[in-house]
């Protein structure tokens, strides 16, 4: 395969900007890599393990030259980052992010870009609970979806983003803006939130001891605080930026939880019976969709 | 290590059960292993895996002369179970069930033992999301506690069944059945409820289609079909028997939950960041306990 994009900057060395370097390298699909990180400890990390070609002291220095420029940091910091690179971006170079939220991200940087910049928006669905330079891996995209949200950006500059997801193991999709905040709402944004909830509550609980909670949680509860672990300024990010959507599904979350609720006060079986048995089929079909490991409990090996 | 029971009876073939038979015969910590199932389906596909070394037609004769009896089904078919072995135990022999509720089983099944019969309730709490005689294996209690809840047992009867589950390779701890109930509502019953509440708004959701919510379904949703998928009775019992604990933490969890909504709602992303950043611990300190591993991810292997 060609290189695709000759010059990548990759302003944030989180886990998916690190994530993507080693991916990129895999599939020998780009030239020279530079990163920035607002910290200068995340930039000293980043020169130490090999991260990026290039490590810069700025923003605009990283990005000068480049033909694609990667937004890496929380969805609350692109507005400034943009402005910031706006003046040193190259004519012709294409900005992309991997927010978790599209409609904030593209009020916040959209208006930055300069005449010839092409502004194509992106969000890899693709994550673990753990967070900056060194948690990223060339595997982590692999048979994962990133969602490409053109909003009328030009076909080729389109298309040219795509191979390069594709070249780091990605199948792609192109949505709607709002379409994706919504489907993201349903799909991440509340169970993250509900994850982050039940661990909380079970962190206030003064009778039932910490150790408890730790010691007995291989009963369901540890599924919860995987995803409870993630990066918590992402996260703060990712709610008020996406604010509606989400609202909207914890009320039909929290309608549907007092129906359950009320069932077992009641003591009406055949309902939480009805209930728990539709939800296996979705399970099924993520699954069969090769987005999860058939394997019980993930896989997971008990340590001895 | 020799033989700690003679004969053991399972009544019920499911997940735990049949990983109970496969985990004794790991350890050679028995002697013959009988057992039972309902319908005929799953004592034909028993003995066609070799799920126990006999398979009987009836519950009573599978307890006829066994110094162990395991109850495993479901918590509301406890009490009857019992009552229809009760006049063909032998004396002395020990009574044991894997009841995920203990006050709801204690009051059900205790009734029902003879004079001279010990009555021992446990719980491991270990488990995957798959169900039936097929889903069981040797290692699932490796490393994982089962607790026991004696109520007054011998001290003797009490102490033989802990080495069993130790054989088994699970830590055990003996627990009070009113606080067992309490801890599991928090680290089991209500995090499965609100997932099953989580999977069936997303299936409910029109303007979000199914094969949407499949697809992109790593992005943290996932996690949560995973325990949605658990056995749908074993499930519906457990929330009819422990209603009031798992009432009461979903109404911390519902108090927490419109906190956070409303910090949402006004923007105030402080709330939001201390919450997160506190309940990152709890998952450190999970990992820490050996209860889940630190792999990303749960260590899954995304499929290509």
């Amino acid at each position: 395969m060609s290189v695709i994009y000759e010059r990548v900057a990759l302003i944030g060395l989180g886990l998916i900007a690190s994530s993507m370097f080693w991916a990129m390298k895999r599939g020998g699909l780009v030239g020279e890599v530079t990163g920035y990180a607002r910290t200068a400890e995340t930039r000293a990390k980043a020169r130490e393990i090999g991260l990026c070609d290039r490590v810069c002291e700025t923003a605009a220095e990283a990005v000068e030259g480049a033909d694609l420029v990667v937004l890496a940091v929380p969805v609350g910091a692109m507005g400034a980052v943009a402005e910031e690179i706006a003046p040193a971006l190259a004519p012709g170079a294409t900005v992309t992010d991997v927010g978790s939220v599209k409609r904030a991200v593209i009020e916040a940087v959209a208006p930055h870009m300069p005449e010839g910049v092409h502004f194509v928006p992106a969000h890899p669905l693709a994550g673990t609970e753990q967070s900056g330079p060194t948690a990223g891996f060339a595997a982590l995209f692999d048979n994962r979806w990133c969602l490409l949200v053109p909003e009328g950006a030009e076909e080729a500059a389109v298309a040219r983003l795509e191979r390069l997801w594709q070249g780091m193991g990605s199948m792609t999709e192109r949505m709607d803006a709002d379409h994706h905040d919504l489907v993201l709402a349903v799909t991440s944004h509340t169970p993250h939130l509900i994850a982050y909830t039940m661990v909380g509550v079970a962190d206030d609980l003064r009778r039932v001891t910490d150790s408890e909670v730790v010691k007995y949680s291989a009963a369901g509860f540890r599924d919860f605080t995987r995803i409870a672990a993630s990066d918590p300024v992402m996260w703060r990010d990712v709610f008020l930026t996406n604010k509606e959507a989400t609202l909207e599904i914890l009320g039909r979350f929290t309608e549907e939880l007092f129906a359950l609720q009320r069932a077992i006060r009641l003591g009406d079986g055949a309902h939480l019976q009805d209930y728990f048995t539709r939800t296996r089929a979705i399970r099924r079909g993520i699954v069969e969709a090769g987005q999860d490991t058939d394997a019980p409990d993930f896989g997971r090996v008990p340590k001895r």
